[in-house]
């Protein structure tokens, strides 16, 4: 059994993150995939705030779930309104779930100025709608908002709320931190309390933080050391304002640093990448690199000293094996990465060498004087490992270009008014072609490839996918030195290259050339070409 | 004063985050930034590491820091080696700066395992290399690396290297969580165990903590409370892995929520989104909009019953005002609050105006179109105003551009590889000119200037200060929308215009013109020319 309940919202408070919406079919494939990972509650939507949040439910309905119980939202009735004709209610017991949660009011403030009724009014509303839903079968979760601003506002009051529904019948009742502005301390001392009030009581007690403070993972964490034993969130923190507790970091935490278990699976945890990158992919939603546990970056390499410990022993930089989490080591090559690191990889291309060699030393001189000019290689992996061939000897260009001339004139907008020319020198013989394009790179990408593709067919698979440019700030106005960086794609394989110059045509060729060339050293063919000539 | 001393590591640790990587230039602007700020300490970089670390240092010399005290960061000597011959202690010194901070290991796994030396040789490389650096007339900061890893496998071991590092004069000992691993309860009891045994002795106690866990701020804070009184981490969380303790998180909390001060002037709180913003620019680098406190939605409210409460009363679902912290209150109707905001600025330009004003329908109709075209006018209030006096009338071209033609050519490093030749009609007069350059802006920046100098001699006092191309994700490859950002200045007023287009030569050249015409616009003369005329 797991003792700590994980309760999922990433399809009903997370929904209320900002660009975030979800089409019944996203909501379909994410409440399956939470089943499969193991969560026990999946909270899916507000059947009354939209028409199509019933078709939700039907279509749930529809579907087997072997982990988790699925919840429907609302609010309690509104007040001096008959509980029989509250259409949110009616709504509710309409989505047909087991289980559904209500939120009402227990800040003082709240009932008096922002929906205007009498303190005495609001519990009525409470113990009504509550025992109204149990009346229809339902097992309730009372949703105490902005408890503990509640408690510290009116502590008697807050506490009778919470007392009310549970003498109404709810089945769990959830302390949140609506406005995520508490401090732990806080947390800890106020969620005992209520423990200490309910705990003995057979009811779940939940905890619903916000990160608006950067606290909600640790703030739920605290209120389950002192008797919570639900735990809301959503499965990659998104949610209103700075989101909700991030249950991706609080599924780790609890499982492998305060050997709670919370997954209904044991060893699903080793899943908890990979569900959260495809919920976040339905979402449409780029996940920060960083996050704990399952950012990319996570365990991601950089400095030369770290690079160089975590190859002898990864506990030495690593505080938990990645794979728990499923997730990778990773190392990158920068100005950091010292030695240990380019050596590392350039021992990918040829285990033989070592830090001593000659090769080895020129290779790092190299980059050292690139890296100073304002080229990176961290996300250039292309354009490093050519430097490292070419060094080696293991690599030359297959041709040469001899000239180009680009014309830019105006009307910019018309067709036409960029052109690029080109000669290119391939095994003594001499290619000249000429490309139009929206802009000058465009142009030379255009003509480039009219030039190369009849040598290389392989080439009309390149896709160039994304193109970034990054102004350095070494000198003043339009002569500051840009970087660019350039990604491609042949269908299979995708690489990134990286040109600087004052000149941004300048640098783009340069991270054009090298994304071509990169392709051709990819090629099979090419490389036994390549293994005659050498 | 402050209480809490804030040691701010961007340039240093922060710069061990994946893609970041700062040139000379960029740590320059992030160190007067982080100083007008307020922080105590910048670290900003390992002069070892890099040929270019020694030019930083070399460059802040010349500066003068108002409240940041400049840090160098180093290692201890190596092993069974002489202090005197160590290479890194050596580029310490030659830093020259007043504080340095070195690292040593405190776990002694670190020692036998990943240095490979003895217990007894790493005490003497902390005991040596500290002394040698005080003889050295340097304030020491002494980073106990995996202190509270070290503390766990061997209590004894670790608690000895801080003695001897106090003993040999250390100013202050920071406790390292490097791997970013332990559980706040542990660090919270074996930092107040350090404490107890230091902190009635004259040292500052440091903590410095990684994100691995989600519970750096945490973590930092309750190292605070029993004792610590300098907290390291990096101004946007950057930093190897998950990054360093977050410091926009960290510093609200302090003195918002455990009213403790530790900004260096007082009211400096509400530039904190500011300045998180210009140095995430300067590292190229998104925040995530959900980031506590400074995140562009970390006030932002969407579902509707929020923002019924806000608008009430703020603290119905704010936990701070968000201007305390320099952020602002959006809702995502806010495409009418933009409106709003928008009648301010046209209100400023034409006090009469109102919204229903057919030209003010005319502005706002003709701003969308552009938004939608990938313009964005936030920071480019100069395009901004222009579009508005000449959507009013008030404001006409002064010159009509009738031709211009870029060439580019091969070799492109060499003087003369790019000149733009342009036909501008000034008054029915056609002046025609000629200009070279490093890039095809440049060139076209050198001929517009020679073509309007002489009938506008004001032109001569502009300069433009910054450039910057952001891809816009619309298309592929090299077809993308560019948008380019100018700023200029006349040396005493300065303004950002804005450029889109797929081609960044058009892009560039529209930015361009707007800000010649908006530095016309501003000249006295001409408006005094603008009023005959109208």
């Amino acid at each position: 059994m797991n003792e700590i309940k994980i309760y999922d919202t990433t399809l009903r408070d997370g929904a209320q993150g900002y660009k975030i919406s979800f089409s019944v079919e996203d909501k379909l494939l994410i409440a399956q995939k939470l089943d499969e990972f193991g969560v026990d509650y999946i909270e899916v939507g507000y059947p009354i705030s939209n028409p199509k949040e019933l078709e939700v439910f039907r279509e749930l309905k529809k579907l087997k779930f072997k982990n988790s119980k699925i919840v429907a939202f609302g609010s309690t009735k509104r007040a001096n309104t008959l509980v029989e004709d509250d259409n949110g209610l009616k709504t509710l017991i309409d989505a047909e779930t087991e289980y559904v949660a209500i939120y009402g009011k227990s800040w003082d403030f709240h009932v008096t100025n922002i929906i205007n009724t009498t303190l005495e009014e609001n519990i009525n509303m409470i113990k009504l709608s509550i025992e109204y839903l149990i009346k229809n079968n339902k097992k309730v979760i009372f949703d105490a908002e902005h408890f503990f601003d509640g408690y510290k506002s009116n502590k008697e009051y807050a506490i009778k709320v919470i007392k009310e529904a549970y003498e109404a019948g709810a089945y769990s009742i959830c302390l949140c931190d609506t406005n995520g502005g508490t401090y732990v301390d806080e947390i800890y001392q106020i969620t005992k309390e209520i423990y200490d009030i309910l705990g003995n009581n057979n009811v779940e007690l939940g905890i619903h933080c916000h990160n608006d403070s950067g606290l909600a993972v640790i703030n739920s964490l605290k209120a389950v050391e002192v008797g919570c034993n639900q735990i809301q969130g959503t499965i990659n923190g998104t949610g209103e304002r700075c989101g909700n507790t991030n249950l991706s970091t609080v599924i780790p935490l609890l499982e492998l640093k305060l050997d709670k278990r919370c997954l209904k699976i044991e060893q699903n945890l080793k899943y908890l990448k990979q569900t959260v990158e495809y919920i976040s992919d339905i979402s449409n939603l780029y996940n920060n690199d960083r996050m704990p546990y399952v950012g990319d970056n996570a365990f991601l390499h950089k400095g030369g000293t770290h690079i160089d410990g975590v190859r002898k022993n990864s506990k030495s930089f690593e505080h938990i094996q990645p794979e728990l989490v499923g997730n990778e080591r990773k190392t990158v090559i920068s100005e950091q990465t010292g030695i240990a690191g380019i050596i590392e990889q350039i021992q990918k291309i040829e285990p033989s060498l070592t830090k001593s060699d000659e090769k080895v030393k020129n290779i790092l001189h190299k980059l050292k004087i690139l890296e100073y000019e304002g080229y990176q290689f961290e996300s250039a992996q292309g354009s490093f490992e050519l430097i490292v061939l070419k060094e080696l000897e293991k690599y030359k260009s297959l041709f040469e270009i001899e000239d180009i001339k680009i014309t830019i004139n105006t009307p910019f907008d018309e067709e036409g008014s960029v052109t690029a020319v080109i000669k290119i020198n391939y095994e003594g013989r001499r290619i000249l072609t000429v490309g139009e394009g929206v802009g000058p790179v465009n142009a030379l990408d255009t003509a480039l490839r009219k030039a190369l593709e009849d040598v290389f067919p392989e080439l009309k698979k390149v896709q160039l996918i994304d193109y970034k440019v990054r102004v350095l700030e070494e000198k003043s106005g339009t002569e500051k030195l840009v970087r660019v960086l350039i990604t491609s794609t042949d269908g299979e394989k995708t690489w990134t290259t990286v040109g600087v110059s004052a000149n941004i045509v300048e640098a783009s060729w340069k991270a054009l050339i090298d994304s071509i060339e990169y392709k051709l050293l990819l090629d099979e063919e090419n490389d036994k070409w390549m293994r005659q000539k050498n």
